[in-house]
C-alpha cells in the first residue's frame, strides 16, 4: 500500500483505482498509444455533436497545478467535464504549500479526499511520477519541468493521423528550443513509437549535436537543412522571457533563422504541402509568421480541438472507465 | 468562415452554432427585449422554486473576464449551471496572455476547445465585437469599457417591469457618471426601446449639457430638476478611485450634490412613490444614503436576483436553446 | 426577515431555507451531533464507492473565503459536488470587497443571487452569525477568527469514534496553541458534548493555567504529565509565521518540549496505543516527528477523507435536504 499513513485497521478506504496514469510517453507502445487516439476520435465526435456523457458520473478529477497555465487547465477541465466527472481545480498557489507543507503531503491530503485521478503541472522534472508515488489515484502528467508533456505529443498524433491518415513513416522536422523542450521530448517518444522519421532543428545552444547519439534523431542547426523533404513541420514555444542574452539573441533573430513563413515550405517540399503545428500560445511573427498563421496549412487551432479529445481519452483511462 | 485557420479540409469542425450574440443594447428591438424579459421571467420562477434544468446540457460557456468581477462572473456561472451548461471559468489573467499572446488569439483557442457562448468582459470599448469576430462561439458583452453592459441593462428593465407593471411611458432618470457609464448607455438605448422618458442628471464633468443632442435625452446638472416627475430613480456607481480631484470633489461632496436620500424622493413625488436602483457594490453614503438602502423603495437585492434570470435567458438564446 | 431590502411588495422572492446553519459547536447537543455522524458515515460510504448523488440537485452551495483555505474550500466543494449540488466558488478577494463595499452588502448581494447555503472562512471571530443576520441562505462556519471551525470538530469525532468505537469516556489530551486555536475551542465543546474527558497542553503563553476556570478543563504546560493516560492525543498546527519571538521560541524548541514522537506514545499508555491526529497542514517534525507522519497511529488521512463524508451531512442539513 502507497498511502502509508491510511492505517490499514481502517476498513473502507479507498482501493487503488483501476485506472492508469499517464506520466511519460517514453516506453508507451504503438499499440497502446494508438488505442489512446482511436478513443479520442470517438471523443472528438462527440464534442462536435456538442454530447455530455455520464461515464465519469461519481468519479473526481483535480487539476493540481503548481505552475500556472490556464490554457492546459481548461482544456483538462472542459475534458472532465463533458465525461460527466466532478472536475475540481486546486490552485496550490493559494494553498497549504506557501504554508511550509511538502508536495508530497499536499497531495497525499487531496488524494484522501477521495480523487480518482489527478492531473499535475509542476515546475520540476519527475514530480509526475513522484507524485504518482505518494498517492492512490492515478495521475495524468500535464507537464513536469523539461522532462514529458505527454498529452500533447498525444494531441499532436492525433492531429498528424487526422490530416494525413497516418503518422508511419512521415518525415517530421521538430524545430526550436529542442534541448530543453519537454513537448519535443515527448513528441520525439511518441512519433517514434508511430513509426515517423524525427528530425530536429534549432540554434547551436538548443540543438546540441551531441544530442544526437543520446535520442538518436538527427539534428541540424540550419532550418533549410532541417526540413528537407518534411512532412510536417512542428515548431516549438521559444521562451524569451527565460533566454539569456548570451545564449539567444531574440525573437527578431530566431524568426530570421527559424521562424516558418509560407515562402520557406517550399524548402521542405517543393510543392508546399507542409503542415505546420505549433503547441502554442505562439509568439506570432517568431516562430511561425503571421501570414503563416492564416494559412490552411497551420493547424495549431486543430491541435486545440484534438487536445480536448485526447485528454477525454486519457481521463476515461486514467479513471478505470475506458469503453 | 470566421475563424480563418481552422483548414477546410477538417471535416467535422464546429459548426457555428445556432445561437445569438448579445453585444449591445443599441438596435435592439422592442420585441426582441420583451421576448429576454418574457423568458426570464420564468427563469427566474425558475430560481425561486430552486429547480434546475438540462436545457444547456453538452453546451460549454465560459466566462472569459479580461477585467475583474467576482459578482458579475457568479451570475453568469450560477446561470449557466442552473441551466446544465458546463460553465467553464477561463481567467486570463493567470494565462497565455500573460505570455504576450494576442487577445484574437486567446479567444480563438478557447473557442477551439468547444466552446458554444463565450462571455466577455474586458477594459476596451468594442472587445466584446472584437471577440465575435473572431470566434465561432457567440459573445455575451458582459461589460466592454465605456461602451455596453447589455445584461445589467436588460434586469434593469426587467426589475423595472415587475414593479410597475410596465416600463412603457415611465419617467427614469439615471444620476451620476453618464457621460462614462457603460450601464447608462445600455440602459438608455433598452429604456427608450420600451418606451420609457429618460432624463440623465449628474455634475457637469460627468453629464455635459453637449451630450444632449448626441444621445437625445434631458441632461440635468441639478438633482432636483433632474429627477421631478421621475417613477424610477437609477443611481449609478461612482468610482471613486478613478476620477481626478480636479473633476471630482470626491464622496461628500457628490452625495451632498447627488445622494439619494428618502427625503430627497419627495423632489421626484409628492407622496413619495418613487422607484431607488443601483447596479452595485454602492459605496453606502454616497450614491445612495444608508438609510435609503435599507428603504422598500430601493430594489438593488431585486436588481441582483433578476440578473440571474436575465442571464439565463440570454446564455439560452446565446447557445441556440430556447424553448 | 431578516433580509430588509428585498420589499415584501415583491412576491415569488426566496422564502428562507428550511435547512440549518452551523455557526457554532458550542451548544450543540450530544444528539445533534451524533445525528450529523451517522449521516457521515453514510457518506463517507458513498465516497468510498465512488457514487454521486442528487440530492441536492437544485441547490445551490457557495463558498465564500475571505481568508484563503484551498484545503478546507477544496474539501467543501467535493462535498457539495457529490451530492449534487451547484457549488461556486466566490472569491472576494477579487471582488467588490475590493472596491469598498461591506461584508454585509457583499453577502447580501450573493444571496440574493439565490442561494441555499453560504460555507464562510472569514479572520474574524463572530463573522459567520454575522453573515446569517444578514443573509436568507444558511451559514455554515468554516473557520471564523479565533472563535470556532466546527466541521473540523466533527470530522475529528468521526475519526475517532471509527478508530475507537466510541468517544464517550475516552482521555483526550489537545496539545498546542490551545489560547488562540478555534480548532480546540471548537473541539472542546463538541469531545465533551460527546462525553469525552479533555485536558489542554501547551506552553505558558498559549495554555495560560487561568484558562482552567473559563472552561473547565484541566490545564499542562507539560507533556508528559499532559499526556499521561491518554487515549487521543489531538496535536494543532503552529502558526510559525504569527508567533512573535518572545512569546514562542521556534519550531525547534517548540518540537523538544511538544513534539510528539513514537517513543513519547509511552507516556499516555505504556502499550503505546494512542492515536494522534493533527488539522493539517503539518508542519513536519515540529508537532509531530516525521517518523510519527508515518505511524499507523497518526491519522491525519483520515481526518480529511471523513472531512469530506462530514461536510456532506452538514451541507444536506444547511440545505434542507437531509433523508
Amino acid at each position: 500500500m502507497r498511502l502509508r499513513y491510511i492505517p490499514p485497521r481502517m476498513p473502507g478506504t479507498t482501493s487503488q483505482s483501476a485506472g492508469r496514469s499517464l506520466l511519460a510517453c517514453e516506453g508507451m507502445s504503438k499499440a497502446e498509444i494508438e488505442s489512446i487516439l482511436d478513443a479520442a476520435e470517438k471523443y472528438r465526435a462527440m464534442i462536435d455533436r456538442r454530447e455530455q456523457s455520464d461515464l465519469l458520473r461519481g468519479k473526481t478529477v483535480v487539476n493540481a497545478f503548481f505552475e500556472h497555465s490556464t490554457r492546459t487547465r481548461t482544456s483538462f477541465e472542459m475534458a472532465a467535464k463533458r465525461l460527466g466527472a466532478m472536475a475540481v481545480n486546486f490552485d496550490p498557489g493559494l494553498s497549504s504549500t506557501a504554508k511550509g507543507e511538502t508536495l508530497a503531503d499536499t497531495v497525499r491530503t487531496l488524494d484522501a479526499m477521495g480523487v480518482d485521478s489527478m492531473v499535475v503541472r509542476h515546475a520540476s522534472g519527475g514530480s509526475a511520477a513522484f507524485v504518482a508515488r505518494h498517492v492512490r489515484a492515478t495521475v495524468v502528467n500535464a507537464g513536469d519541468g523539461r522532462h514529458e508533456h505527454p498529452t500533447q505529443a498525444l494531441l499532436d498524433a492525433m492531429t498528424i493521423r487526422r490530416a494525413l491518415g497516418t503518422v508511419e513513416k512521415k518525415r517530421v522536422a521538430i524545430v526550436g528550443d529542442v534541448l530543453h523542450s519537454r513537448v519535443a521530448r515527448s513528441n520525439v517518444h511518441t512519433l517514434r513509437a508511430l513509426g515517423a522519421e524525427v528530425v530536429l532543428v534549432g540554434p547551436r545552444s538548443m540543438a546540441p549535436t551531441d544530442l544526437k547519439s543520446a535520442i538518436s534523431s538527427k539534428i541540424f542547426n540550419d532550418l533549410r537543412e532541417g526540413i528537407a523533404g518534411a512532412d510536417v513541420i512542428m515548431t516549438l514555444r521559444i521562451q524569451l522571457e527565460r533566454h539569456a542574452r548570451a545564449q539567444f539573441p531574440g525573437g527578431g533573430e530566431y524568426a530570421r533563422l527559424f521562424g516558418i513563413t509560407p515562402a520557406r515550405l517550399e524548402w521542405a517540399k517543393k510543392d508546399g504541402k507542409v503542415l505546420v503545428m505549433h503547441p502554442g500560445p505562439c509568439n506570432r511573427g517568431v516562430e511561425v509568421s503571421r501570414e503563416m498563421l492564416n494559412d490552411e496549412r497551420c493547424l495549431m487551432l486543430e491541435q486545440v480541438a484534438n487536445g480536448v479529445a485526447v485528454r477525454m481519452a486519457v481521463l476515461a483511462r486514467a479513471c478505470g472507465a475506458e469503453q
